[in-house]
């Protein structure tokens, strides 16, 4: 692998850039953003050169989609009439079975290989980007692909094989109901008369520290993923039921032994 | 005030006397708990001496109950024949209505003020208690009683006057909603294959930490708070099947953007 383009030079696709260095990548790396972002990126050592779409994924043996979901879907488009014979093309979206669906459609020259890095900061932007965001971290594929496997273990991340619609289903659980559960707490408190501020301890805090996250990254991951988002809120929704009828029960204590079993779980 | 005797020396109970301390009482802080607590409690200087409840509270201007919820209704019961005409008694409980019900009930030489210090720690237990525990906390009190209001602020507590009622309905939706959204957040991930752990990244952690809570003192809170509980958990089930509709709608920008606004006041 000689040469890299990143499409999308933010917080995730500097950081690729960044860790590809770190760990012992000399190849060239392009990047392919807006002008203001493409300056950023350069003046950081974030990449090499900067070229438009067409001519820096000519030249490229991984192209390296970070852009926004609906971004990545327009580009999937775009590419492929540019890449030569047999290009390595992956993406960095949050939501898999639309974007591996479009890739389907529009890659013939290239190959597509999905890609999901579990890691992100509170502030975005390829001023935050850093070497180390993936390292320990769940980096999601859709499918083998032995070079930028190799890549993804050399940055340190932990790749995890999953086909698109499993990844779907589960990212719906750990990580979009997640967001939707803090959303509807802060909604609900705050329909509370404001005493309810007045009395909110440490537990409050938490459990709305992601209702702050902007919308417009979950716009996209809404709008391709519903079906499984939805699944997930009526299998939430059901046990959020069920321990409503347990209140007052001895059924509780075992409802909390479980639920603490599986969130050590999630810690191991 | 002279002397003060604290009934449950635990976290909250120890750290009150060492705040006491910190903030200048140079009285007398007489312990009321088992052996082995009572012990820990006289090392670490958190109380000058221990005695049977009976005499403990004879001779205090303060008695302080701090034990579990279930314990201090037991107390409520039993503690107005050995205390003084006028003592003051008050209690840390989690949960106000059953509480001072009982003590309307069984107080008539004491006069009872109903208390609830906003602070905690994920350990318990004599050895965690600290001075600075309720430093910057909310301290709700049910009704206003001059000296131990001036105490709650020289300890550096926020004063919060609510009554019983609306105590246990605001804590409903700050305190006992966020536990319950978590518990079911980890049981309802549990319920999924194992790979979903592989995927979980920070957002599942942070919202499922609550989860490993150990249920002891969430019986009590439970079973003294359910009215309320459930209307709370009424109002979030609402709220999470309406953005449930708003999945792929604008509207659920407007959602996020109040729900963001709400969780910034919760940080004022």
């Amino acid at each position: 692998m000689n040469s890299v383009a990143i499409v999308g030079v933010g917080l995730i696709g500097g950081s690729f850039g960044l860790a590809l260095r770190k760990a012992g990548f000399s190849g060239r790396i392009v990047g392919v953003s807006s002008a203001a972002t493409v300056e950023k990126a350069l003046k950081g050592g974030v990449i090499d050169a900067a070229l438009p779409l067409s001519e820096a994924v000519g030249a490229a043996d991984l192209v390296y989609l970070a852009q926004p979901i609906g971004a990545i879907l327009e580009t999937l488009d775009a590419v492929d009439a540019h890449v030569r014979p047999g290009t390595r093309i992956t993406d960095a979206g949050s939501t898999k079975v639309m974007i591996c669906e479009r890739a389907a459609a529009g890659i013939r020259r290239g190959r597509f290989i999905g890609g999901h890095p579990m890691a992100g900061k509170e502030s975005r932007g390829v001023e935050q980007a850093d070497a180390d965001l993936f390292r320990g971290r769940p980096y999601v594929l859709t499918s083998r692909e032995p070079q930028l496997e190799g890549w993804i273990e050399r940055i340190g991340a932990r790749l995890v094989l999953l086909d698109a619609a499993e990844h779907d289903r589960l990212v719906a659980f750990v990580s979009h109901l997640p967001q939707l559960l803090s959303t509807a707490l802060a909604a609900t408190i705050g329909e509370q008369p404001e005493s309810a501020a007045q009395v909110a301890g440490p537990a409050a805090a938490d459990l709305t520290r992601l209702a702050l996250s902007p919308y417009d990254i979950w716009r996209d991951i809404f709008s391709t993923n519903a079906a499984s988002i939805d699944a997930a809120l009526a299998a939430y929704i059901a046990k959020l039921e069920q321990l409503r009828t347990q209140l007052r029960s001895p059924e509780m204590e075992g409802a909390f032994e479980k639920a603490a079993a599986a969130a050590r779980g999630l810690r191991r």
